[in-house]
Order: structure tokens, then sequence, then C-alpha cells
């Protein structure tokens, strides 16, 4: 049932890896030409498979079966990272290519469809999620008109024309038409892999809290101020970096995780004390309750901070999403996918990266799958998947699919 | 004897400080228009006071006394840091030239006199101190090639052929023409004003060893990436920097000052770990068993970062100078000249920044006197001294001038 055929999975996967190849990876950025070249080559793979597709006003691609009964929407985003790997999103566009042929081919499947989807920019470049958000109705034209690119400034409004997608209609989900959506993934971390595991059931995915954390001291000449009067940020910084690490490891869940991925120092010369500085932290984790922990330790050792001085340090919060738990229902059917491919070898477990599932979770029942990531390695060209990882999670999904299609038509 | 006009040197001052106003400060790099303007200036002035002067191939200028007897160099830097304070080098330039005029005014100090000197970018816009090393014959043609702004990156060479100076020669120091070189200077610290001085007496300008710490770990996802298995250059340079000041306070000499002066992490994003990174740690001292200690204890710190992981972290030396002793005959004539008109409040210390003082200390016996700097500031425009320590900084620095030439002329 739904049977995955295997060379025509890693032949579409290879092919699309050919669209802006970097060393083993993609640099396909969100609207540049190569990004524009695979959609219209991803169009053109959707009718030679029967399904109804074009590239919708903000780049998303909806590929329609015109089968009349139940349907599920199976997809991912297209474009990359920067200079990153070939995986990221790549594998769920091509899983709900497959699977959506897979089912069409499939007589015990009569009726039932996939729509095969494709989302644009759930990277970022722009803004993260901006497909997915548009298909669900929770992007506004006034919000279009602000973004612009992360890396060069490109106002969204330019590169949409540029892309030759200025002035076409924009995709909005069509209510009751799916029963829900599936996404495969790369792990993206090296649980599975460590473990041993080839399938990961994704329970929720992570919230994000993300903080800015500023510091102002007092510039000063690192030659001839005395230690003694200093009000050094670089040094006050570098404390409470330290400080939240050790509580946050004695306060957190087994899978919390917390980074301070930027600290900038003003004006950042060897010879002056730096005055001014700021530093981004963020934890995610799948549980309300842990994240209020989380968020009070972190506002308390600020606080401490700040009264302990010599510096002045300000606690921003730049953004906080909340945990979106997936369906119970999909989860069950993918780990019944996975225990007919994988007996034994899969897991439930939360995503810690953001995905297009969430935004389709508000509106519609969601599911995810994990594949191994080799090494764990994620956001860089050497991320990988082995082919076998690869088209065993895709034979996992079919079979979730199929569970999931017959049991809404035959009820 | 060699009486200072109180009233012509704040004038000179006050008009050198309208070249690129900025708010209280002013705006003068190296070679601007505004910059070259004010040398302009500074020859009209000169010339009004008898010394042969003129603007040479480096930006120097170097006004040259009639007097046939015995001559001291007197002089500092005229640009100044970019937006930043008044007195930085302007200071030690028009007490040369009220001094000059002092000294040839004085009818006991017949046959003497000074020459006053003007030296360009000892502030670095294209490299520290090039006019007193021009001056003393270190530095080459080669280099001149070399060097670019380190802002906007025009090449010294463009910008000399832009202030109209290609071409003209350098003026060289004269063997035997000058009896010593005095510099005057603001502290740039607060040493003297929190202890209620009037004047510093330079003994030694410090050493200033300076490293980049380079640490190599893995950039990964920040929310699928398990804490256990991070290599984050973000906390193990946080941590170093915790552990290098503790280390360093307990092993300080009584004026040791260090700086982690910037911290780079890359790619510095808020949901990615950092995976390459560099601090900036500078230390200074005027005693090179200190500077020793210091290095010794920094690479052991180093060292033990790097066994302990997860990233790998080296040290990079960027440059170490050495410690330049005063004079002892001019340290003495200074705190004479100081103790005639502040009697008890002036001290003798040690310089924490680089002046040009050190450059010319190493062709004839060179001073330096200090006055207080208002709150310590220095290298911002709100940088300021009281025009009475001005006037009063001026007086002891004549009365040492007119000590040291009248003993050569008599000695």
């Amino acid at each position: 049932m739904a049977t995955v055929n295997a060379e025509r999975l890693l032949g579409d996967l290879y092919r699309l890896r050919e669209f802006g190849a970097y060393k083993t990876g993609v640099h396909r950025p969100t609207f540049s030409e190569i990004d524009m070249a695979s959609r219209r080559w991803l169009v053109e793979r959707m009718g030679e498979a029967g399904l109804a597709a074009e590239i919708d006003g903000i780049g998303d691609i909806v590929g329609r079966s015109p089968a009349p009964g139940p349907k599920l929407l199976i997809g991912s985003h297209s474009e990359s990272q920067n200079h990153a790997g070939w995986l990221d999103g790549a594998l769920g566009v091509i899983y709900g290519l497959e699977i959506a042929r897979a089912v069409a081919e499939d007589p015990e499947l009569a009726g039932c469809g996939v729509d095969a989807a494709v989302w644009a920019d759930e990277e970022g470049h722009f803004r993260s999620m901006i497909g997915s958000r548009s298909f669900i109705g929770d992007l506004d034209d006034a919000e279009i008109d602000e973004l612009r690119n992360q890396y060069d400034g490109t106002p969204l409004r330019a590169a949409l024309e540029a892309a030759g997608l200025a002035g076409r209609p924009r995709t909005r989900i069509e209510p009751g038409r799916h029963i829900g959506f599936l996404e495969a993934h790369i792990e993206q971390g090296d649980s599975l892999e460590a473990t041993g595991l080839k399938i990961g059931v994704v329970t929720s995915i992570v919230a994000i809290w993300q903080y800015r954390i500023v510091a102002e001291g007092v510039q000063n000449h690192a030659g001839t101020t005395r230690m003694a009067i200093r009000k050094d940020v670089g040094l006050a910084l570098a404390k409470l970096a330290v400080s939240l690490d050790a509580t946050f490891a004695e306060i957190a869940a087994e899978r919390s995780v917390w980074t301070v991925g930027d600290i900038k120092l003003e004006p950042g010369a060897g010879s002056i004390i730096p005055g001014r500085g700021e530093m981004l932290f963020q934890f995610r984790d799948v549980d309300p309750a842990q994240l209020d922990r989380f968020e009070a330790a972190l506002a308390s050792l600020v606080a401490a901070a700040n009264e302990d001085g010599p510096c002045a340090i300000r606690l921003e919060t730049v953004f906080k999403t909340q945990p979106r738990p997936m369906a119970e229902r999909m989860q069950a059917a993918l780990e019944a996918g996975a225990e007919a491919h994988a007996p034994g070898l899969h897991v439930r477990m939360p995503s810690g990266a953001g995905h297009d599932a969430q935004i389709l979770s508000e509106v519609m029942p969601a599911g995810m799958l994990f594949v191994p990531s080799i090494g764990g390695i994620s956001h860089h060209w050497t991320e990988n998947t082995s082919d076998e990882d690869i088209v065993l999670g895709a034979r996992a999904m079919a079979t979730a699919a199929a569970i999931l299609l017959k049991a809404a038509r035959d009820g």
C-alpha cells in the first residue's frame, strides 16, 4: 500500500540538489534565480505526477490532487539557508511529491489523494515561514510591504517582482479540503544517530524564547583607566553568560537547550574599555512550566548582575513563541508507519527547531517525522542522511498517509 | 623666567579647538581637510613666534628657533581621535608653541631656544605615531606605501596627495641640535583628580602586550543540538574572560591594567551555536618582570581552557611594546618646575597610554608632564581639564625648560 519508488524518490532529491549546488550542499536563497528555477522544476514534476500546480504570489506551490475523496497535505520548504545542507526542507518537499505519486498509484487508496506542498522562506531570508503563514491567512500585505532581505536589505516586494511573482494571487487554505498536514525533516541533531534509531515521531515543536541583554558601562582608555573605577561591559556580559549557563544546567529539563548566540561589544577595539554591549540569549523547551522557570531564573540573574554593578544591565524580550503540540492522531499514524518499516527503531521526540508544521498545526491536525542526521550536523553544507534512511523515512510516512486516508475514506 | 602668558596660551588652545569643533570636543582625523587647515594655522602661529616652520612630507611641523645656543624640542600631536576630546595632543602642541615664545622673551635665557613640534597621526588613523617615527628615521617609504586609513581604507599615499604633501621632504632629526624632548598631555585617567594633585611627572611609558585568543568549536543549530555535545565558542571565551580577570587581579602590580577589548562570535545569530570566535586581550605595565608574569598566566589559562575543551583555543600575539623609561634628568627638571608652581601637589607616575615621547626617547632624553583629566575621561568629546590646571601645567613645564636650558648653556 502506497509503495514508495526508491529510485524515483532519490532521483528527484538528487535533481533538486543540482539547483544551487555548493560543495556537497546547496546555496538556494529564497527568491534567488536558482530558487525560482527549482520551484519551476517542482511545478513540472508535480504536473507529471498528475497534480495541478503553480507558483503563487508568495512563492508557495500547492500541487492539487484530482482525487474526489479525502486528501492529506504533505510538504516542506524548498529554499535553503546560505551555503547549507541539501536535505533541510528539500527532503520533506520530495517526500510530499513521492507520496502523492505512491497514493495515486495505489488501487487500495482509490478516491484518496495527497496535495504536495512547497512553502516559501521557512528559512527566513526575509522572515521565517512567510509561505506557510500566507497559506493559513496569517500574512497581510502590510507585513509584506515592510519585510526586507536580512542579508542584503532588498525589499520583499522588489524580490517578488524580480522573481516574476508580483501581482499573482496567494493560495489560501480551502477549509475542509485536507484531513491533516504531514512534514518530514532531517532531525538536525544527533539523538537518533546516537541511539541507533531510524525514525523520530515529533510530539511537539519547542517554544523559543529569545532575549537581548543590554549592558551599559563607561567607554574609556584601556591604558589609563584604573581597574578599580572601570565599568567594563565585556567583563559584565562574560560573567553573566557563565552564570546563566551554570544556573540553567541546574534547572534544565531533559531536552532543554539554551544558547548565547552573539555578544557584541562597542566600540570593540584592543585599547578601549567597551562601554556598551549586547548579548543574544535564547532557550527552548516544550513545557510551558519549564519555560517559565527559565525566564524567572534569567530575570533574577540579570537583576542581580545589575544590582551588583558596576554596569547597568537590562533584559529585553525579542520574541516568545509557544510550544506547538502535534496531533495525537497524526503521531499514532506516523508511529504505525515507522513500526511497519523499522520495527522498534523509532521514538517519540520533540522538535528543537521550528518548522512549517507548527504554522499548519494552527488550522489542521499536523504531524512530523524525523530521519537521522549524520553527525547531527545542520545548517552547514556537510549536512547529510544516508540514502537508506531517506528511503526508510519515506516508506514510513507513506504508510502513515495510507492509514490516515483509508480511515477517513472508510470512516 | 620663561613666563607663560596665560591669555595667549588659552587663546591659542581655544582657536585650535575651532578646527573640527564637535560638541565640546573636536573631530580632526589625520590629513582631513580640517586637520590640514589646523596645521597651516599652526605654521602661521609659529612664524609669528619667530620659528621657521613648514609642514613636511608626513604632516609633521618642527618650528625651528633661530637661537644659537642649546635648544629643547617640545610638542605633541595635533590630530584627534574621531569625535573626541579637544586637549588630547592639542595641549602639548600649544605648550610647545607657548614655551618657545616664553623662552624667546626671557632675557635670562638669551641664546637658548625651543623648537616647537607637531607630530602627525599619533592617534593611528593610519598607524600610530608615524609622524614622530618619521622624525627619528624609523619610517621607510615601503611602510608608507602599505598603510591605509583604518576606518575608510584610503591609502596613506592618496591621503598625503590629497593633503598636498606628496613629494615634500620629510624632516629628520638633526643630531646634536636638541638637548631633549618634552611633551605635556592630559592624564586620560583619574589618578591626579582622585588624589587632589595637579601635576604628574611621568616615570615611564607602559608596555602594551596585546593578544588575539581564537576559539574553534562547531557551529550548529541552537534548537536541535543537545547541550552535552555542543562545542560552543561563546561560552568557552566567556569562561576564559572571567578566569583571566580573576587571575590577573590576584597577580597584578599596583598600576597594572588588563582588558578584553572585543569579543566576536561567528556567525553571531540567536539560533546558531557560534562555531568560531575571537577575543582581543591586552595588558599593560611598566615592569618587565610583571609583563612576563602576566604572559605566563595568560598562556597557562589558555592552555588549560584548550585542554579542558570542548573547543580548541589558541593564543596569538598581536604586538608587544617595551616599557620606555623617561630620562631621570628630565623627570627631575619637571618635578622642580612642578614644585615651583604647585608645591606638594605633584607626583611621579607611569603613563598608561602610549605617546610620541616614547618614540623620541629612543634618540634623546625625553620627559612628560600630565595635567588632571576631569572625571578621568579620554577619547570622548566630553574630555576636559580646567583652564587653571592647563595654565599651571604650562608654567611648570616652562620652568623645567628654563632649568634644562640654563644648565646646558651655563653648565
